[in-house]
């Protein structure tokens, strides 16, 4: 069986499906966050997230579209890796005045996997001339960036101060 | 046997030993990406970092002294799925003009991992009022930041050029 060519067309292609994944797997795990989190600003920034998520999975749909193919996730270890170290917080800062601080961590090492790969993928996307799908990638960067942000000023305020006292 | 209690300094030790790991774990795949590279810049930029990230490991250990711990790495999930994702594009873009361009999405998944943890990490030895250790984690994040913003303005040059004249 004659194998694709691997180019740039090709690593954008495949870099589409881990990211599909990575967004499908948050989804799953941001409600599990969200029930957890003690803050209710915490528990307000994962659903609000929820629903962008739910967002940028229709998005990555319409950019699959641009290059004629059909959405397919392709399993994606680092997205993996990360939500099982969270999971793993959840378990053991449960009850714990710390869970929150954990859980922001979490959500924010998840926010800087979205960052490089939708940052890599824009300017693939850009190199291939598919412009319709830098304006659909840029979006979702903008929006994982200011997820980002609105995490690391919870994590400066109200979570830390739980955790002080303790 | 008592359980040492779940509070933002033992949140603050876990993530130290996950980073910690990260590092030397970097430090391993570093010199592969570098032989693997196949533009002399991004070839460069690998050994650039390979002693930064040297200098990373010896100040993680100085953290550690700050909160009279001895250096322990505990194996982190998320930087064992993003090197072998960083893995397998190696072998599958091996001989392929779209190399160097998924070395640099892999190399920037890590420097992004790397930021966020630095970020997280030196938030809370604010909030511990760990002054030399906020000192030893920011001089490493902006250095991670730096290695990062390096990695993109050779993203948007050589390494897509190469991709596109194949």
């Amino acid at each position: 069986m004659a194998k694709e060519p691997k180019t740039l067309d090709n690593l954008f292609h495949n870099t589409l499906r881990d990211i599909y994944f990575a967004e499908k797997k948050i989804l799953s795990t941001l409600p599990k966050m969200a029930k957890a989190a003690q803050s209710a600003d915490l528990k307000a920034a994962f659903e609000k997230h929820r629903g962008e998520t739910e967002g940028h999975v229709a998005r990555l749909e319409k950019v699959f579209a641009t290059i004629e193919k059909k959405p397919q996730a392709k399993t994606c270890d680092a997205i993996v890796g990360i939500t099982d170290e969270g999971a793993e917080i959840m378990k053991e800062y449960k009850g714990s005045p710390a869970l929150d601080a954990g859980l922001l961590a979490a959500a924010q090492a998840v926010e800087h996997y979205e960052i490089s790969r939708y940052g890599t993928l824009k300017t693939w996307a850009q190199e291939l001339g598919l412009n319709d799908a830098v304006r659909l990638l840029d979006q979702t960067l903008e929006e994982e960036k200011k997820t980002d942000a609105r995490l690391t000023v919870i994590a400066e305020t109200v979570v830390n101060q739980q955790a002080e006292a303790a």
